[in-house]
Parts: structure tokens; sequence; C-alpha cells
């Protein structure tokens, strides 16, 4: 993708280097995941959360548009390329034990959500009489 | 947990009625879990992620606190129980395909992370020379 060498990422030495390290040692889980929750980076509002694995984090890094894993469809996400609904990364950020991202994305092009809605987080969760019903987020 | 009767989830009828529909149908993985991502209610600061399976969503739907899955520790984990540093529910949102939670909360105690920082994710990835480093959160 381009002419710069690959990324690399560093191995997890120790808790201490984890969580207070300045390397990025990322831990994808048994199907080599990781969470990454997209978020809107002015206003934090969050957009969808999604899947990459170390092929798409690094062409994440490289491209700085998000590139997720399709659970689904099994294969490289880059999500926008046909649609125009990119998102363009304004900053990654890792939690304490490397195992989760956020990432703060400019949207781009009608939203973000397949269903044509601006984030994928639409409906609120109630309680109610024992059942659990959803409502149109405010 | 209380007198009430427990909280059902509705049946995943049909793509249609997942995403459009007003009953909470959650789907959780092969483990049995869900992510739930945790953010300030007020600032919308992302907190944490961490994971629920469908007795710890009823929990916390039922108690209005945050109750998660350790997968570390393979246990119901009601965050702040033993600390103080629980998390009041003040809404649950889910996502278009029902199968990822935002629960905006109202953190109580000193702070969200166990490293005593208000954030889990308080470093941002940076790639350079083909290394991907962290830094503080700004």
């Amino acid at each position: 993708m381009s002419a710069h060498p690959p990324i690399s990422f560093a191995a997890r030495e120790s808790k201490q280097a984890v969580e207070e390290g300045m390397l990025f040692a990322p831990k994808f889980d048994e199907h080599g995941l990781m969470p990454a929750m997209a978020v809107d980076a002015d206003t934090g509002a969050p957009l969808m959360l999604a899947y990459m694995n170390e092929q798409s984090l690094k062409m994440t890094l490289e491209l700085g548009q998000a590139v997720y894993w399709s659970r689904s469809r099994n294969q490289l996400w880059h999500k926008g390329a046909t649609s125009g609904e990119f998102q363009e990364i304004i900053e990654i950020r890792t939690d304490c034990d490397q195992d989760a991202l956020v990432l703060r994305v400019k949207q781009h092009g009608g939203g973000c959500c397949h269903t044509k809605r601006p984030t994928c987080f639409y409906r609120v969760v109630k309680a109610a009489d024992g059942e659990a019903l959803l409502e149109p987020a405010a």
C-alpha cells in the first residue's frame, strides 16, 4: 500500500510493559481479532463496533482510513472503499491491556451504518415488566 | 437482585426485525459474550471495553450498574462492588445487528481503570518508520 517498510508490532514482554510502556504490543484473540470502536472525532459519538486482525490494523495505520476484518464475509473490509463512506483516522487509542481500540474518525459519505443512519447505535435498551425493549436514541 | 420477574430477551426473528424492530434480541458470540463499551455519559469519553454474557447483561439492566463477565477470571464481575468504582448506568444502546453495546455511565469512585487512571484508553497509537509506538493521550 506504500513504499514505507511494513509496520511491526512489539512483543508483549510483561504486564508492566503492556500497561505502562510506549511500545504497541496489541493482543488479538484466539481468532486473531480485536474489537475496534469507531467514534466521531469531533463529538465523541459512538459510530460502530467492528473487529481488526493484525493485517487490517497495519493497513489502517498505513492508509489513515479504517480497515476492518469482516467476520461474516471472512475477508478484509476497507470500509467505504466502494461506497465512499470511509472513515478517516484522526487518532487511534488503545487500552491498558492493549486488547481493544478506539478509533477517533471523521466519517465520510452518507453515514456510518449500512441502514443509512449516521451511527449504528441508534436504539436504546429499556427493561420494563420483565421484557427488554428498544427505543430510538435521542 | 429484585422482586421483579427476571428479564427476558426476544428471539432473533429476521434481519429486518433485528435492525428495525423494537424488541431487544441480543446476539452473543460462541463464548456467550458480547462487547460492551463504557463511555462517560456526560462527555462521551471512552472509559473501557469489556464483555457481558446474558446473565451479566440482565443483572446490569436490573441493577442499574454495570456487571461484566470477566474472561480472565471466568466469573461475573460487578465492577466496583468491592472498590466503590462502580458504573451507574445512564443509558444502554445497541447497534444495528444487536451484537454490541454502548453503556453511557456515570463512573463512581476514583476512576475506571485499574491503573488508577480515569479511563483505560490513555494512550495513542502512532506509526513511524515502520514501528508502532504509544504516546500519552491528550
